[in-house]
């Protein structure tokens, strides 16, 4: 004979393993954001984003999945991955809060130059992110140069 | 008194928790790449493989685990851990599709020249894994700089 | 008419559940460590270890999570962030072992330098975690180089 866990367990455990699917989700989100960035597939880069999400990065300010699809597009985004080119995203720390999230990582733009790789930018990332009908999508994602200015240390902070 | 669940509920539990588990093991198995072969550790280096897998990086064409060794025991490979090497690899990008799997991610290799540690390549990575016996395998991995050439873009798309 | 699992049935999947949250905790904890000590946040830094857990890195030996706190706020640290830093962890490699645990990951440790960011250094890090009342914490941190020595490379084993 067993004796039955009462259901209350049962319901505690399926929001567990949900936290968790969420929480890789949200990191595989992260995590894909650099290799299709990097191959240029701008459709798979914008529909990262909720239709009205937007991304600040460096003075380049994107206000939704279409702004974000023509940055991928652009010349200078082009010149980028035709030189060879690779924005590298560190392991997201993501904080769940129900249907909402952030992810705070950090990451490093490395440039074929001349022949050679270099580190042009080290950068810090905060996403915000929401649960929709299609999945985890980004509202807000902000990047700026860890150049020692307060903007880029200020995103760094994680929430608890 | 309690309301016990389904039985369809549970095995489809533990589906989530097997499917969880399967991206866990996937992504550990890639990350342990970067340390084991910085550590020079043949032996562990090649069981990540499958017996007959095979790892294409750079034009060196890698055939079997036995292959995989060797590399890891070469003089070239012995060069750059006595010198000081780092083979970072980012966060995984895992697609999982029953007993087989890809998972993508972008790498750094960083080497200690002259007292400095420059980055001597990035290049983008694709993993095809099966499950074994033994655990995840990979039986396919393929490396290619980014250095803008069409075959490191190539490699960045990610299986939905 | 559905027939219910077995209790030991419950228990084992339970217990997956919670190693997979302690993985995805030691990871997290991991992932966090750059962001928050490249945020100065000397506090948050310092949570990440036990009251008496060590960090030696470089020939800097911490003693306590007050010798982590005091590295934190040091005018060498503050000079690193003020300048612009980064200090880049790649995924953890984590092997639970009970109320134990073990992670291993590579590093780069990232400046801002004239105008410019350049790799500074490349390292090893084995991190010895044990779970507390307050969740998973840092009892002893070891980082070294990558630079060709034997103490860089003896700490990128993994446990298995």
């Amino acid at each position: 004979m067993t004796t039955m866990p009462d259901q209350p367990d049962l319901v505690a455990l399926l929001e567990r393993v949900g936290r968790l699917e969420d929480e890789a989700a949200i990191s595989r989100l992260v995590a894909s954001y650099g290799p299709l960035v990097d191959a240029a597939d701008a459709d798979a880069v914008a529909a990262l984003w909720a239709p009205e999400g937007t991304y600040d990065v460096e003075g380049w300010q994107m206000r939704s999945r279409a702004d974000v699809h023509a940055m991928v597009c652009s010349p200078e985004h082009r010149g980028l991955v035709e030189g060879g080119c690779t924005h590298f995203l560190g392991p997201a720390v993501v904080t769940l809060a129900g249907d909402a999230a952030t992810a705070v990582c950090e990451s490093l733009l490395v440039v074929h130059r001349d022949g050679r790789f270099v580190v042009a930018r080290a950068g810090a990332n905060r996403f915000e992110m929401e649960r929709s009908a299609d999945g985890w999508q980004i509202v807000r994602r902000t990047t700026h140069a860890l150049d020692g200015s307060l903007a880029g240390r200020g995103l760094l902070g994680i929430d608890r």
